[in-house]
């Protein structure tokens, strides 16, 4: 027997239409590729969104066909967003940090069929538009004034004359809510780039559950300024959130540098954001050197890679800023975790509280997660014991696009490729990447856990610590290390830094400065690439301080 | 085309087995009518869920059946909860203050197969057990230490010998989740008692929404103690909520006078409560008179009817304990709005902050509202043109039981039956239920408005204002009112306490002193029987001050 209740699918359309009726006068302001700064209200949003949906439909894109765009965080991403997803067309936002080569290849696979750009990619869209065989428009994402002449991309289409041609009168249409909603790729450095195919119900319970109060916890008193870009999972769904909550929306464009964050945050209000652990250094740097503070910040959400604690310690402690580490993935839309702590760990000393924050912290509602061990078996929630990450729920893929990657999951469960534990508590901490882990002498050594001590030492700017191979005990860590500028510091004193800090035979056997740790095209370290360069590094050497 | 998302129905008994795995340690605590206090887990309750889960199917309970409950706000209420609706059976809570032929018929209506009730009710069970036509079994909510012997029910079943009868394996059925999950009828103040049948998905829904932020703001840190009954409307969904966030739970069983909650509140450290407006006067008036004061409670989630603003002033001014005022319907699964002000009302006067928290708030994200003139057409959201209020959603009922009622909706939208304004921020306030509706010389008179300029009179304990007949006016307002014990107030004085305070002709045009006015099975006002006893008062009197 069936309830007796309305039956409404899940549409992402939904979450417009209730921005532009109950929170009509609140803003969205952006800074702009042309340089100034925008400023226009959801109700204002609307009318536009609707005039862009009509576009869409006058240039043939029909229900399932990908859009794509190459574009930085603006209020006419977000348009896109609402306008292509709203009308039962997909979304596909390209990552245009990726090599052209790569950006053509998703582009093929995703059989992308116009494409919407920010001015500042033109370089790439004539690097990649006599390339890719199914895109049949390219649309700059400016007004006529700002148009570019382009010999190498003909026809140019201007997104302001697309929107100025149609009227606002649009009807979003009603459809199953297991239609797809957009697709993101995974960045690639396992493989090639597999697509994740959201859909409007994944996307829709997503932006419920992440919305939460101990999950992001918005609110239309907040204004929200994403850094995590609009091409990588979506902005960890902050622009849906928004729209639920009616919260105000203020977007970098491509200024992600500390001094023009500080700036924005300042100017606009915001009082929380978003973004990996490497756009934060830069931030603090600028806020530390120039003696500032944040005034209305009240909390950042750190996520995509480990946030290492001395960071955390620095927006605590040092700015009132608090921090939420947060985990996720493409395949998981992205929010898996929240580290919201639990009223039990009120009483914890300032320092047992930060271990706990250090992890990436419990499963959001409507995320299911287990750890296995290598035969697959269920390991205890003891806060030690880690294993396989694996998980389930509305907002995780069952598949990736196309059939990549061919039936991902293990009895249901979607295996995250990340080692963990998990506490009694139910809070997880990722101690590797399972292609990033260190095996020695048959035990395994967890690089974060070392990476975080690194960045504990004040010379460091930053570290990563790799598996390298080594003659007796298969593998031992070593430490890349980056030094703060006009900073000091020996191998000797940094591996000095670990004793009493970790157990001594996981100390790094040895330390190599570099310049500059090479970073992927969502702001992580490529270990990889560190591997193929210092890989052999302790072959060479004679040996382990532990051998 | 459709998404690649895992395809996972929402089902209730995910709520449970999240609060078990993620929220094992935190506490479920209930004044039982055996008259101790008890104490569990979240983790304890999951055995005994599946212990009872095991013993439903053991006494041939199938999916969609209904099974009834006739019980206070207590642990094994909340187990039946997840048992019942978990199996895929319907939970169907009995209002105990019905009238027993109301409980026959419904129960009737129903076609309930078992019936657990609280020892409270035995006379009850008693003066029903014969009538009711589907029943098979009656069981006491209790041990076999407290079983009654009753010679008029036969074959009385022992709660705690059910669930110790079996074991706690048992596996949550997965189905579809528009399946029907619980059962609430109206309490029949219009007519006979209709059904209102919840799936699985709009409870899921609900639950999300209701725990946002902006709505009840539900979080891990919270202590809940819901005064709401769990036979009302599933307690304005708080043991859904308090699964999902992982809230500590504290149940006052049938003590809901003043100094049971106040004792109950303190005890526990209960952080936020929720109830109707009649029983939080009970509660002032025990603090004000003992001059107590709330150690840790921070907010009161008050509505089923209009809270009066002297209500809030006392909580909030008096005791900071902070006033959300909402709205709903058992048609709506409950929440509708909930009254939580927007950033730019921080900027407002105390008293123009009070004048918004009166309203009954914005839409919770998933209910779209309009409302309508007796032709139909959409009225502006001026905040001051006042018509039908018109609801759709996921959660809100498409029809009722057994089609009762026959098709509710207009053009795919619910009628609520509530008169209101929404203003442009989407602030909805309801000025009267269309049936109560005063209408003098064919203009609108808000019956609410009235009452809450009399309940401001520091001598009204209660006061609800009718529409009396009248010969000239067709109908005027009429107050009546019960003073406050020990206090002196005439007629005159409290007509004089509208001058200023109201459009003239507003005014009401009389006052009825009684002894105790007539509350519903929900702790509503019953207008209806005011108006039977006094709405011939002002044919009586000579004619109106107005006339
Ligand atoms: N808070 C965190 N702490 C540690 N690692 C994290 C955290 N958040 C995310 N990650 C890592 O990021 C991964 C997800 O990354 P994402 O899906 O954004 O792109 P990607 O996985 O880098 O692409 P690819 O799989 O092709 O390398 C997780 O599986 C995990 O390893
Ligand atoms: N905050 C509030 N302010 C004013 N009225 C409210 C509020 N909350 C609920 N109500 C009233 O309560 C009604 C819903 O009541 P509910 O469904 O709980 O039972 P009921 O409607 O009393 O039963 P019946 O319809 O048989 O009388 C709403 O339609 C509205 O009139
Ligand atoms: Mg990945
Ligand atoms: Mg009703």
């Amino acid at each position: 027997m069936n309830g007796l209740m309305m039956d409404q699918p899940l549409l992402i359309s939904s979450l417009l239409t209730h921005a532009e009726r109950h929170h009509g006068e609140q803003q969205i302001v952006s800074r702009r590729v042309e340089g100034d700064v925008h400023r226009y209200t959801y109700r204002d949003m609307g009318q536009r969104v609707r005039r862009l949906a009509n576009a869409l439909a006058a240039r043939g894109i029909e229900q399932g066909e990908r859009v794509a765009t190459l574009a930085w965080n603006g209020y006419r991403h977000m348009e896109l967003y609402y306008a292509v997803s709203g009308s039962g067309a997909v979304l596909h936002t390209l990552n245009p940090r990726l090599h052209p080569d790569q950006v053509v290849w998703i582009a093929d696979h995703a059989e992308d069929e116009i494409l919407f750009f920010d001015l500042t990619f033109l370089p790439l869209i004539e690097a990649i538009a006599s390339r890719v065989s199914t895109i049949k428009a390219f649309v700059v994402m400016t007004d006529r004034a700002h148009m570019p002449a382009s010999s190498k991309v003909p026809n140019l289409l201007c997104y302001e004359d697309l929107i100025d041609d149609h009227t606002p009168d649009f009807e979003w249409p009603v459809f199953d809510e297991k239609a797809a909603s957009s697709l993101c790729y995974t960045s690639g450095t396992t493989g090639n780039p597999k697509g994740a195919l959201y859909s409007h119900r994944s996307t829709m319970l997503h932006t419920y559950a992440a919305a939460l109060p101990d999950a992001l916890n918005c609110s239309a008193k907040d204004v929200i300024l994403p850094v995590v870009p609009m091409f990588h999972v979506n902005a960890w769904g902050l622009p849906y959130i928004a729209c639920m909550v009616g919260a105000k929306l203020v977007f970098p464009g491509p200024w992600l540098d500390g001094k023009s964050l500080h700036d924005l945050f300042e100017a606009e209000g915001v009082t929380v954001s978003a973004g990996v652990p490497t756009v934060w250094q830069g931030l603090l740097a600028h806020v530390e050197s120039n003696d500032l503070h944040f005034s209305t910040m009240r909390r950042t959400i750190i996520g995509g890679s480990a946030c290492p604690p001395a960071m955390m310690r620095a927006f605590q402690e040092r700015y009132d800023v608090q921090v939420l580490h947060a985990w996720g993935m493409t395949e998981l839309s992205p929010v898996g975790t929240v580290c919201t702590l639990k009223p039990c760990h009120q009483t914890l000393s300032a320092a047992e509280r930060l271990a706990i924050q250090s992890k990436q912290g419990r499963s959001v509602f409507g995320i299911d997660m287990k750890i296995v061990g290598e035969d697959g078996a269920e390991l205890p929630h003891d806060g030690k014991t880690a294993g396989e990450l694996m998980v389930r729920g509305a907002w995780v893929i069952s598949n990736y696009f196309k059939g990549e990657g061919a039936g991902p999951l293990v009895n249901g469960w979607f295996p995250t490729g990340d080692v963990s534990t998990i506490d009694a508590d139910g809070f997880m901490q990722i101690t590797d990447r399972s292609k990033d882990v260190i095996k020695s002498g048959g035990e395994w050594i967890g690089s974060i856990d070392l990476e975080n001590i690194a960045m504990a030492h004040p010379a460091v700017e930053m570290a990563a610590c790799i598996a390298a191979r080594h003659p007796k005990w298969d593998e031992r860590p070593l430490l890349i290390v980056v030094k703060k500028s006009g900073q000091e510091l020996t191998r000797d004193e940094l591996i000095k830094f670990y004793d009493g800090r970790i157990a001594k035979w996981w100390t790094p056997d040895d330390v190599v400065f570099v310049d500059r740790i090479p970073l992927g095209a969502t702001g992580k370290v490529q270990k990889n690439l560190l591997r193929d360069a210092h890989g052999d590094h302790l072959m060479a050497n004679s040996g382990s301080r532990f051998a």
